[in-house]
């Protein structure tokens, strides 16, 4: 699966939407153009919403900015940062698919291995992850491999696979100190695996690059509090990163990393990075242990519940570091509520709305 | 570090053994021998003392077979299997250096890539590891790799590194019933990464490409009772990297697994095989939740203690699966008191002996 051929019907083509955060024209799409153009994409428009956003034709999309959020979410969109691409999670708020797929506007095909990226995180997404034992031949379910002597065998059914992280080759997603160190540092090394991160592991989820199974851990992926009047930025896929990880943990559910690259063209701005991150580099050595620690109930039987539980500990154990883990607490909490407001579970749907109408159904931009 | 260059002078010459548990002449030698003929070698003779074993001109080396084992050990002996290459943990025991590196009589440089594996080894073992958070770059103290963003800061240094798996290529390490069920199937993926096993995760260690820290591990690096006159075989490699993974956790110490990859030649008879493993594998299955939930106390400061912690604990929780895992707990206990004798700790040494005397010094058959 290193180089999947294009299939002759695009996988999953009504199951997927491809969550794009933007500021600017979205020319990027033309290198992505065979393997996007079959899916709808769901754009959200970062920052000015009076400035026009040229998508290239031919591809099927929605395009969201601040305002169409203020207007669907009401209040609740005081959850959904702004100036900051943390207000992808809008992406995935307002999507009624059932995998989503992110990318960063300044991601490209690797140049000349013309990998589709897509292909791979739905085969990584399609396949259980192993999370309970470590296979030393990487991915089990992938072609030429297996689980190898010594693997128990009543593990090797494996658990559902929740989320599939990709990774970059050039510029490599460093923090600021690091970039600083190492202006000229790429990623020229292309590792052929693909891996299950072990249950009990954190890990840093980078939301360049990244696949997950909404109806399985969508609820999970809020990415905070960031941008525009918040003391921090850069944190915002860590933090969903963290908080799905210990979830998935807790609901028996899988995380991939490896495959697939793709080709990341744009240091940003080191200077700038260091600003934005600061304060997260040294909140992050009493946010690592909290959630090193966190044990969820046994009654958080949902993805839903699971993040309630875990927004009121996020108040109570790491409030006394900043008042901002407060407001991020109670934007959790928004952030759910805004959630089942758009995703309400087929019962409640069926109990609340009049036949035929839909309710809450937002109203993208035509395109 | 894919393919190290050969150094002017060999790393850690004087601080390292390889061991080789053989039963026939040992040509396989010859692939290696520009990067093996600088180290000593210790070779562990498997089955019939009487067999002659032929070994290479040019290497430096020590042969012990039964007969040797038996008359080093005495009656503790009894710890050492007897026809099975889990009889080389002997050679772990009568080692005086720092470092060993073991590995298997029919595996070769892999194929016309002339890749030195023992010095992949020698460059895990002395970076640190990471097992307290994943870093999806892989081995972060590789060139060109590095931590990447939201890693922990204070996690940066790493814990020292017991030991360093490493992986096979053509033939892989399966179990009877994969290797009967894919005859064909080779490993041709060569996967560029070296990586923690994070703390907490149990793994598949196999004793066919290995290396470690004697000082840091050695004591935990018993291969069991395996082969003649015992219920199980192919089992060797896997209770002691169970065993060795336990106690790193416990002891803050760090297993990487990935590179260096070696050239494995020869399938097992997978009736044969079959015929080893099967209690192994249903016994698995009480062995795994047995050790993903030792909690060693904080007592064990040592490997030593730790190990003899360990065999109780395996006497009380598995010995009600089979009268084996008894039998198993008390040649743990011999094993450690072979251990001590033949690696006084300085202090024991000095008060012991007379000055200039070396007591238990095993004397091997002069090449």
């Amino acid at each position: 699966m290193a180089q999947p051929a294009t299939p002759v019907s695009p996988p999953l083509k009504d199951e997927l939407d491809i969550v794009i955060p933007t500021i600017r024209n979205l020319d990027f799409l033309e290198m992505w153009r065979p393997f996007f153009q079959p899916y709808h994409l769901i754009i959200v428009q970062d920052g000015d919403p009076t400035k026009t956003i040229r998508v290239p034709d031919g591809f099927d999309y929605e395009l969201y900015n601040r305002n169409d959020v203020n207007r669907i979410l009401g209040p609740k969109a005081s959850c959904i940062s702004f100036k900051d691409s943390a207000c992808r999670c809008f992406g995935f708020l307002v999507s009624k698919k059932k995998y989503i797929f992110t990318i960063d506007d300044d991601c490209f095909d690797p140049s000349g291995k013309e990998i589709n990226a897509l292909a791979q995180h739905i085969h990584n997404l399609l396949k259980p992850s192993t999370p309970l034992f470590f296979n030393t031949l990487y991915d089990p379910f992938r072609e030429g491999a297996d689980f190898v002597r010594g693997y128990p065998f009543s593990f090797r059914e494996g658990v559902p696979t929740a989320i599939s992280h990709g990774l970059w080759l050039n510029i490599p997603d460093y923090d600021a100190p690091t970039q600083l160190v190492k202006p000229l540092e790429r990623n020229t090394r292309y590792v052929d695996a693909v891996m299950t991160i072990p249950k009990g592991t954190l890990f840093p989820m980078c939301g360049m690059n990244l696949g997950f199974n909404r109806e399985l851990i969508g609820p999970a992926m809020y990415f905070g509090l960031m941008g525009d009047g918040q003391p921090i930025g850069r944190y915002d896929d860590m933090w969903a990163g963290w908080c799905a990880k210990v979830i998935c943990d807790h609901l028996n559910l899988g995380v991939k990393t490896g495959l697939p690259y793709i080709w990341h063209s744009k240091a940003s701005n080191p200077f700038v990075n260091l600003k934005k991150e600061y304060k997260g580099i040294y909140w992050q050595e009493d946010i690592i242990p909290f959630f090193q620690s966190v044990v969820l109930s046994k009654e958080c039987t949902t993805v839903q519940k699971c993040y309630i539980e875990l927004s009121k500990m996020v108040k109570e154990k790491l409030g006394p570091v900043d008042p901002y883990f407060q407001k991020l607490g109670d934007a959790m909490v928004t952030w759910i509520e805004a959630w089942e407001e758009l995703n309400p579970s087929p019962q409640a749907a069926a109990a609340a709305e009049p036949s035929g109408v839909k309710k809450n159904e937002p109203s993208p931009k035509p395109k």
